[in-house]
């Protein structure tokens, strides 16, 4: 095998910007900002992740507390938190019940204090394209769900995001595969791009379906078109960019599939790219993200702060 | 097998009290309250379903449309009705995707149509036994699921709430197992009777959880226990009432556990209890419950319509 012509690039200096601008904020403040995350349940991994979101968070100004409670405590401790003024943000560590009862207890975190961008209102406003929560006064920036805004970001920083096209069209012409259609990040991920002019092939275990900038005369946002014949390999073909997301250790992407020169991105904390031969295809690749997700977790923070009247008049974020 | 000395009280006897006044109210009003159904599945009993509740909508005095769209056309349609003066309340057919999209879908439609009472404010309301939208006024009243709403009327009717008990407390004493934890009923079901004072066995295909009133500092409600180390055996051979809600037609409630002198509910489309020997156990049971939950969804239908003054002044509900 040759020496592949692709590059790896760290998820550490994609974040370095935003990272910076973090702590630059954060040591104008008359007060760190306080975010609290729920760990309510005895997987080690949630509690080693949970303990490196509060370490990454303290090293860029932030104060981050680590709150372990029974699953059936929690819903009365996030109300607690809500009204409790002392915090800024709360994050809870999902799963706790894995099933519909963790979405009921998301959406318990007031919209408010919601740093991950999960409310309800926030996903509804990105998929119709709303970017205000005041849109008469455009004073209140509506948060976007912090691991597909950490992708945006990523594909702006790999040039993936063109300058010269227009605001709302910087993705145009360009084909992206997600492979992963939660609710959580494939499926808002897979709008997002669409709403910026991509054409997205979003492939979960049942079908692959393609998002594309809609047209419809109420709702200014992404259209989806269903029962797509094209198989993964077709679409693959055609993608300028593969993001995958497979919660499994056994899942890889098939590296035969991928374009010359396309960019791969995985945000599972599995390696879903086989890492002996992705770089034989793709030009770029992104292993992991985890660090550009919490940087935009803690933006969406000084945000919530700022639509809140919580930080100081002069800072802009 | 001797003659049992159990009955069996039919769904349209109970909820003749309630189609009565439904029939009463809707012949005051100057113009018929507007239901609209979204129907984006292509199952024939779906579809079955919807045309009868088309039908007994209508002959309650509302008006009725049924609307088949695609599915990825439903969310803009949802919001179409929301906008759309002329509509009163929409109800959708699940399941659409049959995952957690689903969810999103319901919370789309409009908190002030929602007429099953599934939006998030309305659950959780529900939990926290808040029984108003304003809490100072007292004029609005939120509205509860209307599957658990009907299974609460049908206990009253059974006299399984005890009327010489003070308001809150008229479960006090009696002991329920719910089969069932969706949700869309199992839970908050279980949480409603907790809240009237019974102890609640709620039965998963993972484990069994004990609801009884909580003493939450914060939160006046239910409280759940997790770990019970009881069997569905040990439960059902302390309660007075079994709720079941099993969505299969190979699961049937073992008739041998059944308390005798019970009272047996099944809310679930199939027969969750079998019908040969129910009676020698059960007391009182009740097979289907479908024209008590409609005669509710039609009731939330007015409550909404009072709560946006849209409702003749001199109408109660």
């Amino acid at each position: 095998m040759s020496s592949p012509a692709g590059k790896t690039i760290l998820a550490s200096k994609i974040a370095k910007q935003y990272t910076d601008e973090l702590i630059s904020i954060t040591s104008k403040l008359s007060k760190k900002p306080r975010l609290v995350g729920f760990l309510a349940n005895q997987d080690p991994s949630a509690k080693m992740y949970a303990e490196w979101t509060g370490k990454t968070s303290r090293s860029l100004g932030f104060e981050y507390e680590l709150v372990e409670v029974e699953k059936e405590n929690l819903e009365e401790e996030i109300y607690k938190a809500n009204a409790n003024d002392d915090i800024n943000g709360i994050i809870v560590y999902f799963p706790v019940y894995n099933n519909r009862q963790d979405q009921y207890l998301q959406q318990c975190v007031s919209i408010e204090k919601d740093v991950e961008g999960l409310n309800f209102t926030y996903i509804s406003n990105m998929y119709h394209n709303i970017r205000f929560l005041d849109d008469d006064l455009k004073q209140k920036k509506s948060i976007l769900p912090c691991t597909p805004l950490a992708i945006v970001k990523i594909l702006e920083y790999l040039g993936v995001y063109n300058n010269l096209l227009s605001y709302g069209n910087k993705l145009y012409g360009k084909t992206v595969t997600i492979v992963n259609r939660s609710e959580i990040v494939g499926r808002p991920l897979a709008a997002l791009l669409a709403n910026d002019g991509a054409t997205v092939y979003s492939v979960d275990i049942n079908d692959i379906q393609k998002f594309e900038r809609g047209d419809g005369l109420h709702l200014k946002h992404h259209r989806v078109i269903d029962n797509i014949k094209e198989s993964l390999q077709d679409v693959a073909a055609k993608s300028d960019v593969i993001i995958t997301g497979v919660p499994s250790p056994l899942y890889k992407f098939p590296t035969e599939f991928i374009k010359d020169g396309a960019i791969c991105i995985n945000f599972a904390s599995e390696k879903n790219f086989n890492e002996d031969d992705v770089k034989q295809r793709a030009s770029l690749y992104v292993p992991m993200i985890g660090k550009v997700t919490i940087a935009m977790l803690l933006r969406n923070l000084l945000r919530l702060m700022a639509n809140n009247n919580k930080l100081e008049e002069n800072i802009i974020i």
